[in-house]
């Protein structure tokens, strides 16, 4: 027999009855049944009920051993009786007579249970990495991650894509966030970066003649900690195309992110043709370009019935500033006044002034629009409003006017909030689609200059022709996003690999040749010898992740994540460097003052 | 019709005849053939040989073209003539007729030309990458790296193993080579490390309860250029396994790595079953723990045959200390003069008193030892000589005296060189072995101490009871190392997970309870709480591609290498920070004085 196991923890049901068996694992728990002791023995697979009679050789070390200690134990499978049979554990049909125990290693008095799942403080948790990595949800979780991360490779490797892996001592890159430097040894004063993303990489593979690039790939970013991203590393399913358009990256990849969500998503529908959406009417109906679409709520202009209207609020803005629009967010099945104060309240505990409102209710046996908005602009402009919204007895809706640009953010948050307050949201299902044509360039309100909007590599719609002819704001790039239930899970754009046009595309946003060559040299020489056409995106895996874990926080799918100050407590990173290491890297310390 | 492409350049072939296609892809090379022009159309998959008539409307455009513009062309697939036919394309039966050619995108004028390869200086070529990749054995071989990795994770995964990945910021050990620092930004003064391998990190993830790890890992050591090695990073096919002895680890990973080598072997033999060669036999057959097996020469000791000879050499190191061996080096096929004189140089050559020898020959009938040894020891002992290796006319040996440990190495060279010298080797074949039971400790001469041969964290054969009873030097450990031809692919050994073993272990090297708990922390308390017995190895990757694909070279089977110096001269690395990155990470330069 093997020296530590014939099956593994998950392994054993009711056709092994009368084999004799090894196992080996981890004491879940031991329970004293009048004498007779129940050792529920845990592996990476499953957990087995052993029987340890008083009778049996076994029963003194069983006695002995305490919760996390390894075993391993020989015994007798035998069926368990009819009603302690457990149809939640996979080996519930059977148990385990022991009647040899050994101990692989004995635990010192835990600081933290694995049994039962208690909640603990993050540092302890942290700190104790292998202890909380053995509870379940969160064993479960990793392995989960795994799977899918593997899922997408095999997806990936059938839409005919092959792993490239990028250097990770790179050049540090003046775009985007913060860098982690690596100081040279070699070369007294310079500093290696870790990559950001491996952007001018895989533009280069492109450039260097290989077709359908992809990678799992490992990204830093220097940034200060935020709740929904860790400190230091994160990972992206990262890709690229030659000889494409932006439709092809559309029709390659929908197809395999939606089987990788299929594949996890126990059950719960995903959208299969994710619908394109321009970024201007994502805006315009979501307020968001990263739009929830579980959420059926889709808001609508509804300026013309407030022009002139008795609600002098809205109608001397109208009158004012050919900007202003008013947006209406039907709330279906908000109809009372409770539901409306309450959205109000919260609209001025965010900042705003309040958020106006109509519904409908039956009065005297007439439907009837009811509020201070619906009593200003009359029953006609009410009657004419709902019939635009589809609106019934029992609905209601919200009002946001302004220049949309200012208030979008707010009325996609209001949108939000009335869709999950009157539970329209199903929140069971996985609702992808692609946000496509987003601007090029936007207005920089601090520095009073055009800035580019999103990735500054992506090609402009129209060319060279756009950017010699047209106002810059109103330029669309081929750049698009992936958002999956109101999260962005992937960016991308066409590339724009025409030297001319990159350097034209810099200028508008006031930055010179020399610039270019400076800070993307070697893409910028790469596109001197001929580009070809290309372009791509990253998914997000982390958050994918999520996602399919329904984890809301990313140590909940992270093997050995750092803390929120930037800490490893498993491991004691960061950590004093020696006198040696620094003058080796030609470096000294420069502490601020203490005081 | 597709904006790019219907068909790639490695589509094509008779049962596409009389179709109207569009390509996309690389100018290879034009010529002109009597006023026809040959255009050589590439991209990733092939080549394609496209026509353009002098009446064809693409003409013009085909005039201008130079090799490496990016062009897209329409044109009609016609069958060649028979004797233009070339077997060696796999669109060889055709040819594109093109009656429309569009630039995508011009060359410059190229600092290194990709058709025809010639060599160029390595600093042009990594300067360059991007077009030294579209050569077409370099991009053949980025592409063969990136199928064997998927095979290995494709193997890995039917067997059983899940990836995780790994920290890559994480904390310096202090164990091996020089670690890569990265200043931590909120913490002044403190460093991450790059991993030199994720050894910690995976035993840890079995202290964590998961049980088939593996990891296609990148690992960072900061290490003076070598010719083997570049600079900076490397990747390794990691794994780890629970519950198992080394026997499981070799059942489980000899058929893996097998099945990778027999996938891009092209047809060249591999083994199967891979020998267990123990450490102390493979030094004294091979002269090396790294044994080249497509070798069949096998050393013997043939001591006693020159003990009390008249060889007064050999025989007074015999009698004047017992741990004096004499080695026999038997090489069939080498019996003459010439080639023993020629052995006999080379030996001096390399710092060598000699080289004694024996060849046999025939003379006046009868088969004669020659040479001043044979006639030292007289014919009795040379033919006893001849009878144990088993040799024969026109064979000749070559013979290693004096104490084994200080004069393997040598003659394992001496070895290498009959066998290759001799054509005894058949390159043509991929010989894999298991070499076992290494030393636990050895003696490190400078310090005057005992220290650990290789891995401190293996588990030493007999455990508690070998480290209190055993001298240390007599101690193996589970420890193995996979070879390949001559190379060592892997290394690896089950782990001492036991504590108080561990700190014995550590004692008998001259390491404290204190020291182990300061430099090994993480893991040292890990394995308080129920560490499971458990064991791997890492291959290393870059190695069984060169294997693979018959490269000497580092940088022709990776993708972005650095120089021998460090840098990346494709993307400029390292490179100067600025002041506000060196403040902001706390540090200053401190560089060498200018003299």
């Amino acid at each position: 027999m093997h020296r530590y196991r014939s099956h593994t923890c998950g392994q054993l049901s009711a056709k092994n009855v009368g084999e004799t068996v090894r196992l080996s694992g981890w004491v879940h728990r031991v329970r004293d049944h009048g004498g007779v002791l129940f050792v529920d023995l845990r592996d990476h697979y499953g957990i087995t009920q052993v029987v340890v009679d008083p009778d049996s050789p076994a029963f003194k070390t069983a006695e002995a051993v305490r919760s996390e200690w390894v075993i391993r134990l020989d015994g007798n499978v035998k069926a368990r009786t009819p009603e302690t049979v457990n149809p939640n554990l996979s080996t519930g049909e059977i148990e385990i007579y022991a009647r040899e125990i050994e101990v692989l290693a004995a635990a010192k008095d835990l600081p933290l249970p694995v049994f039962g799942e208690p909640d603990y403080p993050e540092d302890v948790r942290l700190r104790y990495r292998f202890l909380d990595l053995r509870r379940e949800t969160l064993h479960a979780n990793i392995v989960k991650r795994t799977k899918i991360i593997s899922a997408m490779r095999r997806g990936m490797d059938a839409a005919g894509f092959a792993e490239y892996s990028t250097p990770i001592l790179t050049a540090s890159s003046p775009e985007g966030a913060r860098d982690f430097l690596v100081p040279s040894r070699i070369h007294p004063g310079k500093f290696f970066a870790l990559p950001q993303a491996p952007q001018q990489y895989k533009q280069l593979l492109m450039v260097a003649g290989f077709d359908r690039y992809f990678q799992i790939a490992p990204c830093f970013r220097d940034e200060d900690p935020r709740a929904d991203r860790l400190p230091g590393e994160f990972y992206q399913l990262d890709l690229e195309m030659s000889f494409v358009t932006q439709e092809d990256v559309w029709e390659t990849m929908t197809p395999v992110i939606t089987s990788v969500f299929e594949q996890f998503a126990e059950g719960k529908p995903v959208t299969k043709d994710w619908p394109r959406i321009p970024y201007d009417v994502a805006i315009r109906k979501y307020g968001s370009d990263k739009p929830d679409l579980r959420n059926p709520i889709e808001m609508q202009a509804v300026t013309e019935h407030f022009a002139g209207s008795g609600f002098k609020v809205f109608a001397r803005m109208i009158e004012s500033d050919p900007k202003v629009e008013v947006w209406a967010i039907p709330a279906k099945t908000g109809g009372s006044r409770a539901f409306c104060d309450r959205m109000n309240g919260w609209a001025q505990s965010v900042g705003q002034p309040g958020l106006g409102y109509i519904f409908w209710r039956t009065e005297n046996g007439a439907l009837e629009g009811a509020g201070p908005l619906a009593k200003n602009i009359g029953p006609e402009r009410t009657e004419a409003i709902r019939t635009q919204l589809g609106l019934a007895e029992g609905d209601a809706v919200f009002f946001v006017a302004g220049d949309p640009s200012k208030f979008y953010k707010f009325a996609g948050e209001a949108r939000n909030r009335v869709g999950f307050d009157l539970n329209l949201v199903d929140t069971e299902r996985y609702e992808l689609c692609w946000i496509v044509d987003f601007p090029f360039y936007e207005w920089d309100e601090e520095e009073k200059k055009v800035e580019f909007a999103h990735n500054p590599f992506s090609m402009p719609q129209g060319g060279m022709e756009a950017l010699t002819s047209q106002d810059p704001l109103t330029i669309k790039a081929y750049q698009y996003d992936a958002v999956c239930n109101g999260f962005e899970i992937a960016s991308g754009s066409i590339r724009n690999q025409l030297p001319d046009i990159m350097v034209k595309a810099f200028e508008i946003a006031g930055l010179t040749k020399a610039d270019v060559e400076e800070r993307f040299g070697g893409m910028y020489r790469a596109f001197q010898y001929g580009a070809p056409p290309h372009g791509g995106c990253a998914f997000g895996i982390d958050r994918i992740v999520m996602l399919l874990c329904g984890a809301e926080n990313l140590r909940e799918i992270t093997l050995f994540p750092m803390n929120q100050r930037a800490e490893d407590l498993l491991m004691g990173a960061p950590s004093a460097a020696t006198t040696k290491q620094l003058r080796e890297l030609h470096i000294r310390l420069n502490l601020p003052q203490q005081g």
